[in-house]
């Protein structure tokens, strides 16, 4: 029995399609300067609504979320660094990584020797810009290229930024697809980023592209995207949704889901819950190479969703893990290492993880006693003594078999090895002929 | 502390004989032709009628059986493919293969293109025979050589058909061997397939010598043998023993048991009834390579005994399993794949599993507080000092230790890792020394 | 994240002088004739006695003791064999192992036919003397070298054996250390092997600098130490302490301790308890390779300890295990078999085991929902965006995430892969600033 990876490649240009409109959206979103606050978050949210219905909320600077505050809103026009005759070495206009994120307004001649301790670099690669930022600790700072480090030589420097840092709000993106049941899948993105490509314009495009493919289609689920700033987004979305929690059946944090490598699954803290079960299961019947990583308190947002207060079932899907690719957290991460192909493939196992969400179920044999007779319904060969069951009678006898209320079709397709598409298709055809049924 | 391989060389001028034994009945039933139903089973009933008591069941064509109904009765006296001048070109005497079980009578001349849609060749072994049935669907058909099928070049052909397909009955044998206990064990065989030899004749003759081993010594247990034709025979064997089913504590299918590869025990679909455990205890302990395969809804009469309504605990021991060698249904499975030595290692591997099954027990210490003194018993080495206890002892120790009531004979061989003989003898000079007692 | 082994180089000076003073006390122990009874063993104890405070219990012959009689004391003064012109070729003062022990009294000219009976030797080791014993059978012998052996000749030869085996009784030493707790922790060595080094001296040493170290903080369970002849001594402890065992919470039988070779933990007859986890944890945080052994009933007195009557979480600590190194049970297992970095590394992995046992708590976070802002208090960089958590960070993380009240900081420390020492000190620092508190 040879085993069927659930390729979809007659998919293909629908595929292509949607690689090319991904591709597309992460470059209009690349050049805005997105943080936790201000309004490159706002630019972002309002093209990303052109997609999707987004509901757009802003908590106010100050209020309390859990152990934490809403920070000050933070905007920024310019930055550079400039000899003192005025030549500019550093401007933030060449790239919006140079800032370093919350740095307070400043416009003054630093010593060459004061300057150093704001700069930062990469000395391991002198050509890419570090993102760095301060968002809790007031300060400044600039990100520049190893290389741009070395030639500052003048004894000072005058250093301007205009930014500002004041009360405002935090703003955050919300887009609800309602299906037959009040429980949510809840996917969860960051937008925090400035022009970072894979981490995390990959999960935004990702996201806003499912959210699409699930309004056109009728689910029993009801579907929760946020679009939110890092950390304190998802501790401000809970702290103002704790009654909203309990409903939440599955959950994924998208990120880094365009860059060439193979995918990872990162368990919720739970480690057995039903997404944990699904993605792993998704995943073992992909063509592309996997990895399932156990949980850890570090990382996205699943750190804020599976904290023990909500312990939800959220798990986190990848490609190449944050930190684990080279270029991360650096100006190296930028569209050219974002691959549609990726980007097609991410969002394909997300619908087939949705499938399984939705296509769960767990059926009675109204035959359970010795196999039915499948051959009289059409279901089986006609002639006997060849050599094995074809693949697909092999299914309809898995889910008679199993068909004793104790397994779920996933159970099923667990223990007979094969995807759940094709269980899925066998307990529909032996539902046609009165075999089984599903237990309400 | 090497292990001992339970290996009862000390049988072996005993393992000669009744392997000849074994290999002079297999010939007898071999030039049968046996189906589903028909005088082929009962003759061959008739024949292992001589060497164990087998109570026959004839049940009439059209009772239904669950999902079933039991079909007409076939049976065969010749059939034909022959030359217009009257030159037989393929002949049923030739080999009972020939023609597909259930053929339906016909003597009609036939154009070589309608003709050729009810041959059946396998191209990849060309000088074999394949075994084709079309049991629930009428219809007639050949098997032969792709060399033969080749030099069929006749515009036609005139096909004779000479066989019978009415109401009768559906035959199968049983042979139960009454134990202390009402406890079964039920040991079922196909008895189905005509000139095949290694699926099924191995197992009906292994099955038979077992039975007369049996017979031979005082058991624990109640013993059922049943020689039915497949599925059709064990879903009518259930119809008409529902009753029966809760009594059966083991059991085991037994086919393809004479070829010279290795064991495979096939799981019941619980995958961890007592007969799961001790199979593999077994097959571990044994000196031929085995393979313990998961349970899978397709094989032999373990789909039926194991589906949901039943649930057995019934398991399958094999040699090389169905399918997974060439010979498989067709003429090239004949006598010469069965190996004398073969069906001798099998039996012995059924008289172990039986072993462990009859000799299961669980034991309380009556001196639990510290280890006995086994020295002052006669059971442990008067000199200390040495490397390590030899085998028997730790065997002792083993026994000791672990007769707290929780513990079983079996469990206790898993874990000390020594063979079921080795812990059970251990039990035993321990009970006469009143250091242990069995729990009742 | 890269793994810290535990390594405490820091420690060196005072390692290197509990190597050398454990060394000198084996050195000055090595030379005594012990036995399971006689002054040998008081002798060595009162040795000990001058290290930790040790009560010492004299225990009558003919005590009835579970299944065993604690038998008569044996004490030797001196054995030789001679020629009959008088030439000693074999004496006691040379090295004790020569005389197997509880060799009964004797003074009688022997055939030589009938002293080889009485001889035993290592064909495969020709230089060493072997270890032998007959405590419960009364008998002669003596061990020699097989070169020796094959040196005797003469037709007879005189053998004089100046033993005495008389009711006396069995001697042994316990020291205990208080703490908070009346829960108790047991640590037993055997002290009755003559002039063998790694077995036992090495244990006692160790045992003896662990109980120093103990003494000198404050401990919240009891320590008992238990120096005790082997399998007679364990069971006669057991009997007279019945009521006791029940506040044994961890234990473990030290052996072996002093050889080139990596750690083995023998694990505790319910493999769960645990000290299983604890050991097994320090030992894969530990720089030097090991191996976790299953629960045997041969060994030391951990098969007392774990007879079902009682199933005392006791494990067995050891370096290379009894059996496993040629020189065990023969006048090779000298003091050139101990290193002293080994005896100091084994006390070392003691000391990490304890801090184990002491440090064990289970945290309930102040905090529950989302993280807490650890940056405010201190505990966190303060510029993000870094490639990943410091070390100690992450720790931090996995407490908190964690500390839900049902994962210890064992618990804690085997789900985050890092030592227990790691995640004890990041509770601390997450107590003090009130993240987190004690559950009771």
């Amino acid at each position: 029995m040879e085993r069927q990876p659930d390729s979809r490649r007659d998919n293909e240009p629908l595929s292509v399609a949607s690689g090319i409109e991904m591709m597309r959206l992460a470059k209009e979103l690349f050049p805005i300067c997105r943080s936790i606050t201000g309004d490159g978050v706002r630019r972002s949210l309002e093209i990303l609504g052109r997609h999707v219905p987004l509901d757009l909320t802003e908590v106010p600077s100050g209020t309390q979320v859990f152990d934490w505050t809403v920070p000050r809103e933070w905007n920024i026009r310019g930055a550079h660094i400039a000899r003192l005759d005025g030549t500019r070495v550093l401007d933030f206009a060449a790239n919006n990584l140079h800032i370093m994120q919350y740095s307070a307004p400043m416009d003054a001649v630093v010593r060459l020797e004061e300057l150093r301790r704001h700069l930062h670099a990469l000395p391991d690669h002198p050509d890419w810009i570090p993102y760095r930022t301060s968002y809790y600790n007031e300060n400044w700072g600039f990100c520049l290229a190893q290389s741009q480090l070395e030639s500052l030589t003048d004894p000072s420097y005058r250093v301007v930024i205009d930014s500002s840092l004041k009360a405002g709000s935090l703003t955050y993106g919300e887009c609800v697809i309602r299906g037959e049941r009040e429980e949510e899948i809840l996917l969860s993105c960051h937008i925090c980023h400035p022009s970072l490509a894979n981490d995390n314009l990959s999960g935004i495009v990702v996201a806003t592209m499912l959210a699409r493919h699930l309004q056109q289609i009728q689910c029993r689920y009801t579907y929760r995207f946020l679009f939110i700033p890092g950390t304190i987004g998802s501790i401000t979305w809970l702290a103002r949704n704790e009654g909203r929690v309990a409903k939440i059946t599955h959950g994924l944090v998208l990120s880094c889901l365009g860059d060439a490598g193979g995918m990872t699954y990162k368990q919720s803290r739970r480690s057995d819950a039903a997404i944990d079960r699904i993605a792993a299961h998704v995943l073992r019947h992909d063509s592309v190479p996997h990895r399932i990583a156990p949980f850890v308190p570090y990382g996205y947002d699943e750190r804020q969703y599976c904290s023990p207060g909500f312990d939800l079932p959220v798990g986190c899907l990848m490609r190449t893990p944050n930190g684990e690719y080279p270029e991360y957290h650096s100006s190296a991460d930028n569209l050219s290492l974002l691959r549609p192909e990726s980007l097609v493939h991410s969002l394909g196992v997300l619908q087939r993880i949705v499938a399984v969400i939705e296509g769960e179920a767990t059926y009675r044999s109204l035959n359970a006693k010795g196999e039915p007779q499948l051959g009289r319904r059409g279901l089986y060969a006609a002639m006997g003594g060849q050599r094995a069951a074809g693949y697909d009678q092999l299914a309809l006898l898995w889910v008679m078999n199993l068909a004793d209320g104790c397994y779920s079709l996933l159970d099923t397709a667990e223990r007979a090895g094969m995807p759940f598409a094709t269980i899925r298709a066998a307990a529909d055809a032996l539902a046609r002929v009165g075999l089984v049924e599903p237990i309400a």
